[in-house]
C-alpha cells in the first residue's frame, strides 16, 4: 500500500476512535477539521519514507508513529494560531479553527490532540514494548518542555532567545522526532538519524522564512510577512532572498550526504530531492513584498 | 515515606527535567508555578492510598502514576482560567498562570505539562510494560476525547448538553482515573475501582458546586458564582443548599461501599471520610450570594 494511503487509514482511524459514542459534537469535528485534507503531511512522510528504508518490519507501528507525530504537528498549528500567538485567521487557505469554531474549542482541539498522539503510541505498548517505550520518549523529548516544540514556542516569550536553541526546538524539533522515529520504529538506534532530521529541519526553516517574505497570502493560504510583524528573525533578512536560497541547497545537500548507510539509502536521498522541490519556493509574480 | 513526600519529590523531578539546561525561562518558571505547592493534591493522595491499599509492589510506578495525574490536572486549571473559559485572575489566593506570565505561555504551559504527564508514565514502560502501557491508555481516555476532560470542557461549547457524560468526563474523569491508575500501579484490574472514583468525582462536583454558591472569593482563592455567570448546572440551584450538603453525604457513603475487598479496605474508607470532611463547606458567614 502506498505510504499516503496507509497513514490516512492510520489518522481516519485514530480520528474517529476520538469521536466514538457520546461527545460534544464542535470538539470531534474540530478534531477532523484541524487534521483534514490540505496538509502536506511532510513529517509523518519522512518518518514512513525512513521506516521503509530500514525495513519496516512493524507496519502498525511505524503507521502509529506517523500519526502521533502529525497529530503532534497539527495541535501545535491549532494553537500557534490563536489570537494570543499569530492570531491567524486561515490556514491551508481554509479559516483556523478558532474562527471557525471558537476559542475555547481551539484550545481544546489542540489538547486533545496533543493527547491522541501519546495515546496512539501508547496503544502499540503491548505488541512492542521497547520500540513503542523509545517512540514515546522521543515524541515526548521534541514536543515538550525543555527541548520540543513547546520551548521552541516559549523561546518568543524572552526578551534574549537562544538563535540556535529556538530554531532547533522551534521547527527542526519534529524533523528530528520524524527521522529518529522512522528508525526506532524499523528497530534501529535513534541517534544516527539525528543528523538527517535535524538538516531538512534547517532546510524547512529556510524555506519557510522564504516563502514569509516572498509570497502574498493568497498563494501561502495563511497570513504572510509575520516574521516582519512579529520581529522574528528570518533568513531572507540575514541573507537576502538568492543568499536565502543559496542556502537551502547547501542544507539539503549536506542532508543527502548525513542519510546512514542503509538498504533504502538511495530511495531516501531521492525523498529528500523531493522534499527539496517542495520546500524551494518558486519566485514568480508577487514579490512585491521583498 | 509518606505519601505527600514521595509525591512531592516525585513531582519536583519531572519539574526539573523539564527545566534542564538551555531552557526559555518564563515558560519553566510557569511549570513550576502552575504545579508548585497550594494545591490540595487530592487526586494523586488518592491514587496513591488506592496502590497502597493493593500492595504498593512498584512504588517508583505508583508516583510515576500520581505525578502524571497531577500534572494533567494542572494543565487542565491552566488552560481553564484562560479568558476565552473562564477568564480567571486568581487560583489558589495567586495570580493566574495568564496573569503572572502571559496568556502565551499560560497556553504553552498547559501543553507543556500535558507532554510531561505522559513523559513520565513512558519512562516506566521499560521496567513495567504491561502496568505502564494500562496507565497511559487509562490517562489517555480520561484526559482526551471522547470520554476525558477535554470532552468534559467541550460540551460547554454544546447548544444541547448531555448532563451526564458532562459530569462524568468534567469533573468525574480524574477521579475514575485516580481510583483506576492506583489500582494498575500495584497490579490490579482497574475497573473494579472505577465506582469508588465515580463517586468521589460526584461528591467532588456537588462540594464545588457548594464552595461556588456558598463561599466568597476571598475565602476560596478564586472567583465563585462562575456556574450562575456562565448558567452552567449547579447542585445548589437544583437542590438548595441543606439538600446539596446531604446528598453529597450519601454520595460519600455510597463511595465508601464500593471499595473493593482488598488488604487496605479500612484505610480507604478512612481516606474517603477524610476526603469527605476536606469536601464539605463550613456555612460559616459570608453566605450573602444565596
Amino acid at each position: 500500500m502506498p505510504l499516503q494511503s496507509r497513514f490516512q487509514a492510520a489518522l481516519d482511524a485514530a480520528i474517529s476512535r476520538a469521536s466514538d459514542g457520546i461527545a460534544p459534537k464542535h470538539l470531534a469535528d474540530a478534531l477532523a477539521y484541524s487534521t483534514g485534507p490540505g496538509g502536506a503531511r511532510i513529517r509523518p512522510t519522512i518518518l514512513m519514507s525512513v521506516a521503509r528504508a530500514c525495513g519496516d518490519d512493524a507496519p502498525e507501528l511505524t503507521d502509529a508513529a506517523a500519526v502521533a507525530l502529525e497529530l503532534i504537528h497539527c495541535a501545535s498549528l491549532v494553537h500557534d494560531d490563536l489570537p494570543c500567538f499569530d492570531n491567524a485567521n486561515t490556514r491551508r487557505g481554509k479559516p483556523t479553527v478558532h474562527v471557525a469554531y471558537s476559542q475555547p474549542i481551539a484550545v481544546l482541539a489542540g489538547d486533545s490532540l496533543i493527547v491522541m498522539a501519546f495515546e496512539t503510541l501508547a496503544r502499540q505498548v503491548p505488541k512492542h514494548p521497547e520500540r513503542a517505550a523509545q517512540l514515546l520518549m522521543l515524541l515526548a523529548r521534541q514536543t515538550g518542555m525543555p527541548h520540543g516544540i513547546c520551548a521552541g514556542q516559549g523561546w518568543e516569550s524572552e526578551a534574549k532567545i537562544d538563535l540556535g536553541a529556538y530554531h532547533r526546538s522551534k521547527t527542526g524539533a519534529l524533523f528530528v522526532a520524524a527521522t529518529q522515529m522512522g528508525g526506532v520504529a524499523s528497530g534501529q538506534e535513534s541517534e544516527p538519524w539525528t543528523e538527517l532530521g535535524a538538516r531538512i529541519g534547517e532546510a524547512f526553516q529556510v524555506a519557510d522564512d522564504l516563502r514569509d517574505a516572498l509570497y502574498d497570502s493568497e498563494t501561502l493560504g495563511k497570513p504572510v510577512g509575520q516574521d516582519d510583524l512579529h520581529g522574528r528573525p528570518n533568513a531572507v533578512t540575514q541573507l537576502g532572498a538568492d543568499g536565502a536560497i543559496a542556502r537551502l541547497t547547501a542544507i539539503l545537500s549536506g542532508a543527502i550526504a548525513s542519510i546512514p548507510h542503509c538498504a533504502g539509502e538511495a530511495m531516501l536521498a531521492e525523498m529528500v530531492r523531493k522534499t527539496a522541490e517542495r520546500l524551494t519556493p518558486v519566485v514568480t509574480p508577487v514579490q512585491s513584498r521583498v
